[in-house]
């Protein structure tokens, strides 16, 4: 355990919860490395199961009622974990903490997911709020180098997974996309908007549709950070669900990029992965 | 009229023929410009319709029987038109012309699009069948520069276009992908295997869903080819189905790199385009 870690345990550690179960997951970590957690839920983006922690609610817009409830524990450390539907700015409640940063606010908006991310942070931090990332809470989460689980990607897969780090790090310049799928030296997806998820569930319908012909399992899906991007901010994340549309997909595995992603449930996935057939693999990136 | 354009008038041209409407506009004005094409009709892409013209029909694999054809009729140039469905070179139904070629047929399937169709061109034209592009032979169906229809674009759509343009070139060398679409200077959609329709289906669902949230029309599809691209082999193409595709996604226009794409029925295009309040652009690239 290192000084930085020492002085943490027993601090207090607000969890900032986008959608889906990983918030959860990162708080019951952090929880077990010592930290006790507080968990900002957010109304329509967090699970009603964040309730197991002392939680707060709040509004998107209602930037003062959050920082009120930060200030008001002591809490100087904050982790933004989670799925985020973007919302368009001319949504926003703006409460009156939100109104005074209006100006700045409305100028993340025209940013890139990256840049409004990092716009946020800039916020929190000059409110006295350092922005720390799940793998500095929560290390355990990251994706391992070499196979998890009972498979290993053959030498052409590993040219694959070669071919999609290097397109994930070409189009990482413009703020886009975290995963690709690649199959015998071609490129069939490239993630934006969409999703991981919604990528695959793509290449499996070309395969069932045949406009992709493949016999048996063919494709690696790769996924990696952006080469710039802030891992405390917005680190790749795969969990069963991704290892079930693989699996939808045919794909003959799943490819991270070691240290750089976090994996949820990771026995589960192994599990899930082992009975589909599927290689879970850390790459160096 | 040129030197070469004077020699090739009356001469015989082979269009082999993937799939949709575009072989048999590209026949139209071939024979508008004086020559006298002659249409290879492939079972499983081809429309029955190019059986107005001179024709014969082969199946993917009867390398023997195309080559055979154009001998027959002393055709010394073709163009590759249309759509094709990538086959497996193990679902290829082979004559002896394409075993006696098989090794280097198989090389070709190990290559992404653009290498495939490389390699078939250099093929022909070890046969002494000079590949050509619709360009050359109907050039009057490329992108002009500037607006066309209606509508232009606005200054932030054409920051939104050169975004678009850079991605697609960034992605050019790794042989994927000739088209986006980018809003407010955020990569919505990347195309890959699954073609420019289905990419716009996906924006269209993104924003139904309420993914992606923007009030009213927004982003631009952008198309241009690859870098590397041979624009006799593969040229970026749009149609009518583009326009109703982009206007289902409620896009703000479409960009299209001048003298780099064709279009399919452009004055059906061009009100079509008006009547959905879509801008339809030839950027310099």
């Amino acid at each position: 355990m290192n000084e930085r870690d020492e002085e943490s345990v027993g601090q207090p550690l607000a969890i900032l919860c986008g959608g889906g179960a990983f918030p959860l997951e990162v708080a019951a970590e952090a929880r077990r490395g010592g930290r006790a957690p507080f968990l900002i839920g957010v109304v329509g983006w967090s699970e009603p199961g964040i309730e197991v922690y002392p939680h707060v609610w709040v509004r998107v817009g209602e930037v003062g009622k959050l920082f009120g409830a930060l200030k008001e524990r002591s809490i100087s450390e904050l982790a933004m974990i989670g799925r985020v539907a973007r919302p368009e700015f001319s949504d926003l409640r703006l409460d009156w903490g939100a109104v005074k940063r209006a100006a700045e606010l409305s100028q993340l908006f025209r940013q890139g997911d990256n840049g409004l991310l990092i716009g946020l942070a800039r916020i929190f931090e000059r409110e006295g709020v350092r922005v720390v990332g799940a793998h500095e809470v929560a290390p355990r989460l990251l994706a391992p180098s070499g196979a998890f689980g009972a498979r290993s990607p053959s030498a052409a897969d590993e040219a694959d997974i070669a071919l999609g780090a290097s397109l994930i790090e070409a189009m990482s310049r413009f703020d886009v996309g975290q995963a690709a799928v690649v199959a015998g030296g071609r490129a069939l997806a490239l993630e934006a908007a969409e999703g991981t998820d919604a990528m695959l569930a793509r290449v499996a319908e070309l395969r069932a549709s045949g406009r992709l012909r493949h016999r048996g399992p063919a494709g690696v899906l790769v996924k990696a950070p952006k080469r710039e991007q802030d891992l405390r901010l917005d680190m790749p994340a795969v969990g069963p669900d991704t290892i079930r549309s693989a699996a939808n997909a045919r794909l003959r595995g799943i490819a991270l990029a070691a240290g750089e992603v976090l994996i949820l449930e990771r026995d589960l996935c192994a599990r899930e992965a082992d009975a589909a057939g599927l290689f879970v693999y850390g790459f160096d990136p």
